[in-house]
């Protein structure tokens, strides 16, 4: 399945560079954790709210239960999947370009929506420094 | 959007455990960093090779050049970024519970089928260890 054209990243020479965040969510809401309605409209809110522009989102609700979130940005791609029966929530966000810092405002918007109770953020740094040469 | 239900990982009681591959393709070939057609099909071939269960792929030909391809996996979700004015490509999948050691596969999968000069492939190690309690 295909979308239209349009510009990656907001630039015309993207740069091979970006930060992909890699977050864990626990002691979230159980029934949250399976309501694929509301993470949806999490992740659409948190992306919005980072300035990063989607292009598309598809999810998918698992048996007895979990949901699976991607969405395909100009940017790259985040998603969200869930364990209703532990509380727990694996996040991944991944920004290129000029928008690399939006990865992190995405996953502390999508905390604040979905409240867990605890928290792990880890970034990694990936592809080449800004302004380096092709390798 | 959203697909039918079915099982997430063949378990039926899920661990909030996996392993998240991101790799750096470098030196790949222009034309095929543009071809979304060959990317998806590349990305399928992998998945299926890996013996992973595809729920669904949505993919984005941006302009000038680029292409992103998403995939939705019973077992998380594998990813690619393609940057044609350099050749390179950013991938990543992620797979949790028992089949967490077919990311490291689909991402070799990849790399023979994409023909990458340079080659990073590094692996995290996400949630909690294979029959950790919850936190």
């Amino acid at each position: 399945m295909s979308a239209g054209p349009m510009s990656k990243g907001g630039g015309v020479t993207a740069e091979f560079s970006g930060r992909h965040v890699l977050a864990e969510f626990g002691g979230v809401d159980s029934a949250l954790c399976d309501d694929l309605a509301r993470l949806e409209s999490a992740l659409r809110t948190a992306l919005t709210g980072a300035g990063v522009t989607l292009c598309e989102m598809v999810s998918k609700q698992f048996e007895p239960y979990g949901v699976t979130v991607l969405a395909l940005l100009a940017e790259s791609h985040a998603s969200l999947h869930t364990y209703p029966e532990s509380g727990d929530i694996f996040v991944d966000v991944f920004t290129c370009g000029a928008a690399a810092d939006s990865a992190v405002t995405v996953a502390e918007l999508l905390r604040d929506a979905l409240g867990p109770r605890e928290v792990r953020i880890s970034t990694v740094h990936r592809g080449r420094a800004p302004g380096s040469p092709p390798a």
